[in-house]
């Protein structure tokens, strides 16, 4: 399975001395399934805001961090942990009010009928605590997801990710859909996106009922990210939704990535369409870095788990994660990010479409607050994606001192995600550091 | 499905108005799975050493916590913590450094045959990713557990914890043996141990044979909490160790609960049995709080993982988690934590014993460095079980200052996991409570 992106191993004599000598190492100590970014991998040391930098202190722009979200190192949010983590570090069995306080506050960032949160301490943690819930709920075992998703790394929810190219055999049945693309590969056009999405769950119902499998849940990215980054237009999951929840399936919303205000319509992805999921996840940006993550849910779904079985996660919502969670909170509400995502994100796709009209290549830009997907093809040709010159341009960018990475699987897609705390100049830069890429670099496969 | 210890919702109007305010806003926010300890729950808000407080400013000794198994707030680790991230809270995707110094100084303490790490962020992602590795290598599904294991939340460790009262469907397919007990239930005595758990996998394989399921996984933690700590005589687990390997499973050393210096004899918990686990997961005081985790395996184990799929784990191995693991260890050589473990265990067992010659209560004393299970039963009766006084032992050391829990299938055991910083005058603190407790509280049912 190759991975985007990926360094490979047999170009490892090629760089230089320093680098060497820390992959061989790494080789010798890390199992070989974890993946180093970049063709030469970068060595990071320090960072501050939307900038980090390497071992010789040369500086990168960080277009491709959805974790560290406010930027990194936020003083507010550093504040909060270094306080807290000298105070107090325990767990759920015990009373916690600032635990409370944070929950409420994050609850009210929901739909109303989502009334109650479980913490966890990874994304893969949380989908996989959702699919427990929906299997509970319904009885049932099958799941549709789209078919480059990616949910997680634990058993069930690798196998509830294609994109790993792999599936884990057993449980959960996996059912998987199209993706909702309105460019290339022969999909439709934008106005049809939610009929044809929705098509995709009644046929994939359909060979659930024909393989006598119960319906369980539908799980989805709402901007679909390992498939090709593709969100609009707004409100086109609705039905979707309305099919899958007609058909007794629990709709999980997985919000590790469109979440915590990174769409800047929306403080969740979910909410660009007016649905009502019955489950949201959440991760990546939840504590800046720090590992927390979660789900809410409604109460009656929690019921029927509970009744069978306690949950305990050791470090989820222990007192420093809550109150790093809250200082993310007020970060987001305290600096405007959502503004600022949405102001900064229109002006960097009305860069992006500037580049668009000068260079072939660029095939489609999809952007949604700051996530932001670039197609690039030969000669403007939707069906010819151009895989190769994807790689040389996150290769090349880095060399130039901006961090992205590329998703779908036709490798085509350029995958960016700078901090929300981006200001103007600093998209200036990326489309200037873009731009000489896309100028320099041959777009031969 | 009833939880020791658990506090019973059904009592909440007997409570101060304070805890009765938080407990139903709690209820109003959190999952319904969640348990809280004691009848009468706690409000921690401060922690230092082997001390916490409540809200109301009273201090307790922390004998049950193998999470901040250093102490609440030790120094060295929270320097680490704030220093780290404070500089770059990054993942396995870029080059570190610090990340390979950790790596290789954990491996140092393993056996030689385990020679690559893997991190997560919690004990249950790292039995988790075990078990499909195990999958992956072997081809098979049938894993074998004790009685009333514990394992993990996700779903396939849930699927493999019969303690947590549910077992999930289908994969992986979990057999369960007998745990290696020497006292109570007709159990055998401690020279047979051995033998008796030996004969159990075996019975297991051969009904995992009858069923056609092909041999995947013996997954135990050496110290057998859940089902009631047990960990004599060592070496024990050889024979059986022995017949799962020979029969082509993948041995699993789960030591979220035994590692890292707790047994005070060694640092790892498998140690103590001289065998050499083809898999070992780690986790809970691996941080000493901080939400860390991880397993080493033999690295064709992991070869055959790594062709068929990439792992990545967003906050696993992170920057600050590694800098945070290897304050870890600093603290346990530098302070020399396992000759204190093994100091202050002894003096704890002997203090014990002298308890049991005083109270008929009193059935059974184990100990194993700083982990200690105490079985309560009727006028020394190993057939009968005292349930309901260790409840009310449990809340009663509470109400006395000191924090324990209990354990086991009969629900008799006190679980009792003191930080390793322990010492002498608060091994006499809680040798008082005991028996103040053990005098005071009604025996009777």
């Amino acid at each position: 399975m190759k991975t985007i992106n990926a360094f490979d191993p047999a170009a490892l004599a090629d760089l230089p001395e320093r680098r060497q000598a820390l992959i061989r190492r790494r080789e010798a100590l890390l199992g070989p399934a974890y993946r180093l970014f970049y063709q030469d991998p970068v060595e990071l040391v320090r960072g501050d805001g939307v900038w980090v930098w390497d071992a010789e202190g040369k500086r990168y722009l960080d277009a491709y961090n959805n974790v560290v979200s406010l930027g990194h190192c936020h003083p507010h949010v550093l504040q909060a942990l270094q306080a807290q983590a000298a105070r107090l570090n325990t767990h759920t069995r015990y009373l916690s009010e600032p635990l409370l306080d944070y929950a409420e506050r994050l609850l009210a960032t929901h739909h109303g009928s989502l009334d109650r949160l479980m913490f966890t301490c990874t994304g893969s943690e949380a989908n996989d605590l959702a699919l427990r819930l929906a299997q509970f709920y319904t009885g049932g075992t099958g799941v549709i997801v789209t078919e480059w998703a990616y949910h997680g790394v634990t058993q069930t929810t690798s196998g509830c990710s294609p994109s790993l190219g792999t599936i884990a055999s057993g449980v959960p049945h996996v059912y998987t859909v199209p993706a909702p693309r309105a460019y290339g590969l022969g999909g439709p056009v934008e106005a049809d996106v939610g009929a044809a999405f929705a098509a995709g769950v009644d046929a994939a119902l359909a060979r659930m009922q024909s393989d006598g499998v119960r319906p369980a849940a539908l799980l989805f990215d709402s901007l679909f990210t390992s498939d090709g980054v593709y969100g609009a237009p707004m409100g086109f999951l609705a039905d979707a939704v309305s099919r899958a929840q007609a058909a007794g399936m629990v709709v999980i919303a997985d919000e590790v990535q469109p979440g915590f205000g990174r769409t800047g319509t929306h403080f969740w992805g979910y909410q660009r369409h007016g649905i009502a999921p019955d489950i949201v996840t959440m991760g990546k940006p939840m504590g800046n870095g720090h590992p927390l993550a979660g789900l809410c849910a409604r109460h009656d779904m929690l019921d029927a788990f509970a009744r069978e079985t306690r949950y305990f996660n050791t470090f989820g919502g222990n007192t420093v994660s809550a109150a790093v969670g809250m200082a993310v909170l007020d970060v987001i509400e305290g600096e405007r990010l959502l503004h600022n995502t949405a102001t900064q994100g229109q002006y960097f796709a009305e860069s992006l479409h500037g580049l668009a009209r000068r260079h072939v290549s660029v095939g489609d830009v999809r952007q949604f607050g700051l996530f932001l997907g670039v197609e690039l093809v030969h000669d403007g040709d939707p069906s010819r994606p151009a895989a190769a010159f994807t790689t040389r341009v996150v290769n090349g960018m880095k060399e130039r001192g901006v961090l992205i990475s590329a998703c779908s699987p036709r490798a085509n897609v350029l995958k960016i995600r700078p901090p929300l705390v981006l200001q103007r100049a600093h998209v200036d830069f990326f489309i200037e550091t873009l731009d000489d890429c896309l100028k320099h670099l041959l777009p031969g496969d």
